[in-house]
């Protein structure tokens, strides 16, 4: 296990983080005076300001960059739609049940639980120090594991515990179930055997309605409302293809047993893209703004199937031309989920994009690439990008009977030729009365070949015979054979969707994880250093004291900087300076400013960067003015500082 | 009833509108493709567009104006939550059903149905042309009413219909019953009589977790997350009161059988503040910002008890200082909403605030007023401002046994001067053992002024006694009764809560309502004139034909117009300029850009205003500078066509 690290290359304490973020209210368990429910969390005004930010930086990335058209679509789903979709079959995860207490466990998940924790045993006995923190979660239910004894493993377990770990998202129920029995795993509560693995679906279910007659769930994605929509985005499109929907909401999975904070929950923002394209043509119009400036680290199936996890980093371009991702479409977004991952500031030494294996893709998916965050709970499926073909259209057309097509025109037409018989009606109809129909029928059914062959034959003289099932050999005496021209202008099909889908709270999450450090000599003081942009709140106004002659512009500013848009804090408790530039940069603020004596004096101010904690000294116009080039990717602090020079007056106990 | 009318005063044709809104795709029926669920839209680009600027204005006017807290919290909520706060209970609407076919009908809705049906039938029975049009759903509905036949009524009669449809919101279950029999409301699809209404609870219920122990259900509100996470924003606001929460996201309703298009609906987005304040000081800091600069039209109880529904108009202060509206806080937001819907482009002659009656009042709420639209469909309420005391806080405390208070710091102190009545326990424990506990709580118990009584016995020299039950007058021997001067410096208070609750989805189709006209002698063509702000999309850019010479303007023009962070669209299309035009009319589109061959020449684009169907003529540069202007509010149309005179070389086939 490799130790997760800081922005700056320390090793990071998880326990600490989560601290800080819950003081600083970034998120709260949902519901806390009550108990708390799992996989539930609220946002508090940082958290929420934060994925707002994250959520405006996606829709400018995607959908204005692109004209996408985004789409609100319905979360209340009835039975039928995902019955089509295959979610009600196939949504699933399985669960085993302590047969003495009722408790549940997801079956994978205990599986691995248990496997690791004999691995780690397995290392103390050796005699190594396991360095790796826990959270207090962990460690109340670790006590609890019943097999926590320093005991040696053979050689030959640990690689087998080793194989297992790798391919855990792999197995089927019935292997779960087998390697439960095989590997002795009980309930690590009870110590009691479990029962075989059983399949728990994980929508949550509803009625909709007075009556119990509509069952309906909440959707377990955004994409099945883009798709019911499509024809109607084809037309608002005039018609025009390729062309991508978005959608921004709450999903819903109600997981067997919620772990892992924020990475694992009940209820969560995405943010799904669904690119409709040609199955012929998947082509981007854009692929070479990307090939070959953008170089992302891929970790392929054939890699994989080694049983290894080495990466190898290429350019986009590279990729796609030698197959290893499927097609330009594909490929574009890859590039582009990079770009955006890089613009809200997460490291690019922590991505990697996986492709998944064949037995591990969704029910619906041909190809699959995940961007995988690392983190202190290891490598985090943040972004899925899949081909999921022609499924979703096809089931749904299938199922309502309404076609779900792209109607090409073709220029120039298509155009073939083709033999034509025709027999006689006046002929036919008299002589074969009730047989008639059968004898067409059998006509129709006469390939192109022996039309030919047919035709040479009526030219050379011969008599044309067709055999007709309970008639025997027919004589048509009255056929035309004949070579005509065909044409068609429309090509009709059913569009590929490729679908890159964001899960917004991870993606915050391991954004955290990625610009979290802290100053050097001062471990317990956190800072977060969210790009400008990114940053919930970009402005801490601190009046040097609380004393009251600051009030009036400290309101003044305020006003000022409301007007410029800027979202500001301010701070006029009676806490040192220095303490409240650490609670500000514990809260990501990437700027604070001072009002001191000096600003009663000649009304100028100071603006202090969070990283550098450098200063610069101006009017009030001049610093909003810095802040809004800063914030709007024109300019730098580095710009400021030389425009200004830094300012060191000021005595700061920090 | 009132003819509505459209932005220019003409009567407005509902079903017009509706075709128009789902052409463009303002809205769709969600699953449409599946038959459709009823109370369940889809907002296609356009409308999820619209939804996201009215966010933006909302968060912008309140969130970011008075520095609240937003949250996000969780949605799915469990059952303890929601019976302590009263859903469980009381979130419930009447129902009736016909027991012949299973058919449910909402209970005052039904009766309201067929009292108004038969109000029309009288009007036409009496020979008035009855010219409200009908949308195409109630009058297939109406066609099965069986007592639709033109029968003339009772003056009384039609006064006593008139007093209940008044009063309609009003009644109990039991009442409701009493008024289908007594006015013979029948099924107006069978015509067989309905069972006695009973109450159906309108939150979508569901199961959390693998098994189920834990029903739970889909928020009906936003506000209980905001209140169980009271404590720590409390704490995150640096203890400071008073302060306000808010979140914007969707709620939940199961309709019994929604109607109205977007104006009732299974699943809509709200934006609910929270404004916790001392339920002793409900004085507002920026009250008088807005006191005597706006006005309002109220009608207030005591106006609608009357049976009347004439508004009077006063300023904000006038009601406050009258009592008529409850405090300045109540008073600060209702001018505050009123505010904001006229910054979205809702027509003020179109507002009024309304003030529940005490029996309509949501069981939570202390005083209740709403902002009403006038739409098509009547007033509607759109945002609601209750004052819900300290309902929430209370209840959700005595629940869990977690304290939600304020402490305030007094300064000074409160001090005050108390007789304290002091039994020497050396005396009393040997002398009276067991009993010793029940005289010190008698002494406990003798008033201030007693005690005041007797110390001016001791001093005269007289016995204390006191009275002991079972013991009978007990002497005190040693007691010392004296006046000692007390203090307190921390106050503990429940704040009250001021909910300004917003429905994005009937605010946003009101509005509509409200900017919607037709340019005279062509009344099939509809324009929606949104302020430039709210529109959708910003601009349109309309080559001059299809021509491939246009193409690379167009490319570049939109990139720069993307760069300035402006949402555009292209329309390329072979029609005709004039109908390009009317289609972006349709879309609420304030501005086109048209590329000429004077483009290809000189670079010069023209920029065409909606409403006054202007144009002016600049540089891409100047053209994209006065549109970013109006979209800041640093100038107008007016102002461009002043500094650049109009345009009126084009020929265009309006």
């Amino acid at each position: 296990m490799t130790t997760t690290t800081t922005k700056t290359g320390d090793p990071l304490d998880r326990g600490t983080l989560d601290t800080l973020l819950r003081k600083r209210l970034f998120y709260a368990p949902a519901f806390e005076i009550y108990g708390g429910v799992s996989g539930l969390y609220d946002y508090g005004p940082p958290g929420c300001s934060l994925q707002a930010n994250i959520v405006d930086a996606w829709r400018r990335h995607f959908v204005l960059e692109e004209d996408m058209l985004e789409v609100d679509c319905a979360m209340l789903t009835p039975h039928d739609v995902l019955k089509t979709s295959g979610h009600v079959d196939k949504f699933a995860d399985w669960m085993c049940k302590d047969p003495k207490t009722g408790e549940i466990f997801r079956a994978d998940h205990i599986i691995e639980e248990i496997l690791e924790a004999r691995l780690k045993c397995d290392k103390e006995a050796r005699g190594a120090t396991v360095l790796e923190k826990e959270d207090a979660d962990k460690k109340k239910r670790k006590k609890k594991l019943k097999d926590t004894q320093a005991i040696k493993l053979d050689d030959k377990v640990i690689q087998e515990y080793q194989d297992i770990l790798a391919k855990i998202d792999n197995y089927s129920g019935e292997e779960l179930g087998k390697l439960i029995v095989d590997h002795g795993i009980t309930s690590p509560t009870t110590g009691n055997p479990l029962e075989p693995p059983v399949l728990f679906n994980l929508m949550f279910q509803t009625s909709i309605g007075p009556t119990t007659n509509h069952p309906g769930y909440l959707r377990p994605e955004t994409a099945q409302g883009q798709f019911l929509i499509f024809n109607r985005l084809y037309e608002f499109n005039n018609l025009r293809t390729p062309f991508a929907s978005a959608s921004i909401g709450k999903s819903f999975r109600n997981e067997i047993s919620p772990r892992s904070g924020l990475l694992r929950v009940r209820e969560f923002l995405m943010a799904e893209i669904e690119h409709f394209v040609d199955p012929l043509d998947k082509k981007h119009p854009r692929f070479p703004e990307v090939a070959d400036k953008v170089s992302l680290r891929f970790l392929p199936r054939a890699i994989q199937a080694e049983g290894k996890t080495t990466t190898v980093e290429k350019t986009i371009g590279e990729v796609v031309e030698e197959g290893m991702v499927d097609n330009e479409t594909l490929g574009y977004f890859l590039a582009r989920i990079h770009l955006f991952l890089k613009e809200l500031g997460i490291d690019p030494e922590k991505v990697r994009f996986r492709q998944h294996m064949p037995n591990e893709m969704a029910h619906y998916a041909a190809d699959c690439w995940d961007a995988e965050l690392l983190t202190s709970y290891g490598w985090i499926e943040c972004v899925g990008c899949a081909d999921r073909s022609a499924y979703d259209l096809t089931v749904h057309s299938n199922k309502t009977g309404r076609q779900l097509v792209v109607r090409e025109t073709l220029e120039p037409p298509k155009v073939w030729e083709e033999w034509d018989m025709d027999v006689d009606k006046k002929w036919l109809g008299p002589k074969f009365r009730k047989d008639a129909k059968k004898i067409e029928d059998a006509v129709a059914r006469i390939s192109q070949e022996d039309r030919e062959r047919l035709a040479a034959l009526q030219v050379a003289g011969g008599k044309v015979f067709v055999e007709v099932e309970g008639l025997g050999s027919v004589e048509l005496e009255k056929v035309t054979i004949e070579k005509n021209e065909k044409s068609v202008n429309v090509r009709e099909y059913t569009p590929n969707v490729i679908e890159p889908s964001f899960g917004i709270g991870r993606i915050l999450y391991s954004l955290i994880e990625h610009i979290y450090w802290s100053r050097p000599g001062d471990e317990a003081r956190g800072v977060l250093s969210f790009p400008p942009k990114i940053a919930p709140i970009k402005i801490l106004i601190v009046p040097l004291s609380n004393h009251p002659c600051f009030a009036p512009i400290v309101t003044a500013l305020s006003a000022k900087i409301r007007r410029a848009g800027i979202s500001k804090r301010v701070d006029d408790s009676s806490a040192s300076i220095g303490k409240r530039y650490a609670r500000n940069d514990e809260l990501g603020t990437p700027f604070g400013i001072t009002v001191d004596f000096q600003s009663l004096e000649d009304g100028t101010i100071t603006l202090r960067e969070r990283d550098g904690m450098k200063q610069v000294r101006g009017t009030q116009d001049e610093v909003i003015e810095i802040v809004r080039g800063i914030l709007g990717g024109h300019s730098t602090f580095d710009d400021a500082l030389a425009k200004f020079g830094e300012f060191q007056g000021q005595e700061l106990d920090e």
